[in-house]
């Protein structure tokens, strides 16, 4: 059993979405295909994933190293202990053969979509979703029906109304969702202020509203955008500074009630684990939202979660990013606090299964084997065809 | 006035040198060249980098995102307000276009390397060396006529005996270098003690020799180093433990009085920001060592510095990391602690001029236009190659 090829395409997101510090125009993603010799249904078996979003195609640094690193291995020194499986553990470590210390997001995002897409494979070697066998290994079994979901939207948009917003969040509960998120920091604080207020109209409550703004207000703009949004006692304000800037995190959760959110930014566990140390994050109320394909896969992932249960974290703060189902079998095999959902903005690469349904906030999982992109017509046709199957 | 085309070609830094967590057999390095439309001696003016060592190649991203960026910019927006030589700020803004908050080291090494290629070419239509540019423009117009400079050597050979260790220390020294740094981790503590005494005997004393660590001690090791090495009064400890793990620098800070050395592997500003918050690292003693052409380059860098001297930094306690003209021509337009230098070791891409000379420590500098890759035969076939000059 052995990996005979893994094939990289990138592709343009094709989204004309802005949020208020950059937009996605020239954006892409790289599609992987891992392709196995293993065959089922006369075809062989092969593991896809794709680096999420938000993030640029990295099919460079694939080719360059992490590519040839695997396929030079040894093949029976990337198989599980009963050589019935590949052993995605081994192959991370091949791809991390001379690679220097820090530097993260040079290799994360390449290794980690590598490493998401060869799950995929164990996952359809072994014949069950991908969200079953991350339970079996990493949450004692607990298999979930459903996972929360909450949709990210609320983007600016030229020529927008406050009642295009207050349509798409009405959309947004029609389709079965609880919690949405909207975009800050577009505006001056006045007129987001007016925008929220109008989306709370629709929402009911600051529960049902989450805001995301664009990691980079100053100081003065992220301590008066927590005096302004704390009385509305969101869900979360999300990326409210740099995302490295731990000290700026400490001091606006020192002053901010409600939960903060971050993490979508950090690509590394030490990162992560200084985001808890020294970021004042709160593990009895805020949210982290780390992208696992990004950021090393799913083995890091696990990883991640194991340090920031010693700093007191539960699974239920944790949302992954990203909007697709990578993330959404993630956080079903580790029961995690829920995913996310971007309808309709990310042409193929947003959005899960077409036959998945949301309902009070849930989103249903299918008993596909793997991440479950056979289900997702569109996304699959790209798949399909860069794997030549 | 402007730039008309940048190129890149990734070159193996055919090192057979290995550390004690990774080899750079498969090491590579991008060369860029920044061609503008000035004439001068009948050729034009070109600009020229590389993006140091111990990184990867990085043309892919080059190539998608930050020479379009720059090439598709009206040219006058690039120009400095005089119009009468080209802006790096402006032009580091451009390739900051589209561009995420964090996950500096995916890009970071890119568009530095593009950025110091860009500072190259304005020393050249100045028709001044770079260290006279950025000492006028960053330091007050103090320009040094040498600059101190030890070297980073001590590696470990297959076969090496502590005899070939003490020889090499020894033509370091006969070569006019009074501080040599030699590579620790790769051996038992006991061992490694043995070999830095050896090494001792031949430099001196502790102040004469720094250690470079391979970041990837335990907590556990890197104390036991830490208690093993104190008592030598090294100049340095090196990269005592993962450079992103702050509270362990912390920890290490206040066990060890002699200076901790860290900074390589850290990509932006609010990384080294971090590091001087948390890591625990003394203004007073300790050593921070960024590479400027891999983190965004000299205008970032000079921020940086900004930055560390708001925290009592003072530019003494600032080595680049590098071992090259580039380094070389930053320490001294900057006036910082000094540049390193690796003989020898990283094929036509370590050394300087040359025509440089080593005496007393210091290195001469030469007054050729621009970076003076021009006096580095070797490496200036390759940039000249790859312009087409």
């Amino acid at each position: 059993m052995r990996i005979v090829d893994i094939r990289e395409t990138a592709i343009p997101l094709k989204s004309k979405l802005a949020n208020s510090s950059f937009d996605f125009n020239e954006m892409t993603t790289s599609v992987v295909a891992a392709i196995t010799d293993v065959v089922r249904n006369g075809k062989p078996v092969c593991g896809f994933a794709f680096n999420s979003t938000g993030r640029y195609a990295c099919g460079a640094q694939m080719r360059a190293r992490f590519i040839p690193r695997i396929i030079a291995a040894d093949p029976d020194t990337l198989l599980n202990e009963r050589g019935d499986n590949l052993d995605p553990a081994k192959i991370f470590a091949v791809m991390m053969r001379r690679e220097k210390a820090g530097g993260h997001s040079e290799r994360s995002i390449a290794i980690g979509t590598i490493e998401v897409a060869v799950w995929d494979a164990v996952a359809k070697i072994a014949e069950k979703p991908l969200y079953r066998v991350l339970a079996e290994r990493f949450s004692g079994g607990k298999v979930p029906m459903k996972v929360f979901c909450y949709v990210g939207g609320g983007w600016y948009w030229p020529g927008q109304t406050i009642k295009d917003l207050q349509d798409e969040m009405r959309r947004h509960l029609d389709a079965g969702y609880t919690l949405v998120k909207m975009k800050v920091g577009g505006l001056p604080l006045e007129e987001d202020v007016r925008r929220l207020e109008a989306v709370l109209q629709v929402v009911g409550s600051g529960e049902h509203l989450a805001v995301d703004a664009p990691c980079n207000f100053t100081r003065d703009e992220a301590l008066r955008y927590a005096k302004a949004l704390s009385p509305f006692k969101l869900r979360w304000f999300e990326e409210p500074c740099d995302p490295l800037d731990f000290a700026l995190l400490a001091e606006l959760a020192g002053v901010y009630a409600p939960p903060l959110a971050t993490g979508e930014n950090l690509f590394s566990t030490q990162d992560v684990e200084n985001l808890a140390r020294f970021g004042g994050f709160r593990a009895d109320r805020d949210v982290i939202q780390i992208d696992p394909p990004q950021s090393y896969g799913i083995g890091q992932y696990a990883k991640t979660l194991d340090m920031l249960a010693r700093h007191g974290w539960r699974r239920s703060s944790l949302f992954p990013h990203g909007g697709n189902q990578m993330s959404l079998a993630i956080a079903a095999g580790f029961g995690l606090g829920g995913a996310e959902s971007y309808p309709g903005v990310f042409g193929d690469f947003g959005g899960f299964a077409d036959d998945a349904r949301i309902a009070d906030g849930a989103i249903t999982l299918s008993d596909r084997p793997g991440i479950g992109f056979e289900g997702q017509a569109a996304l699959y046709k790209i798949m399909r065809e860069l794997a030549g199957i």
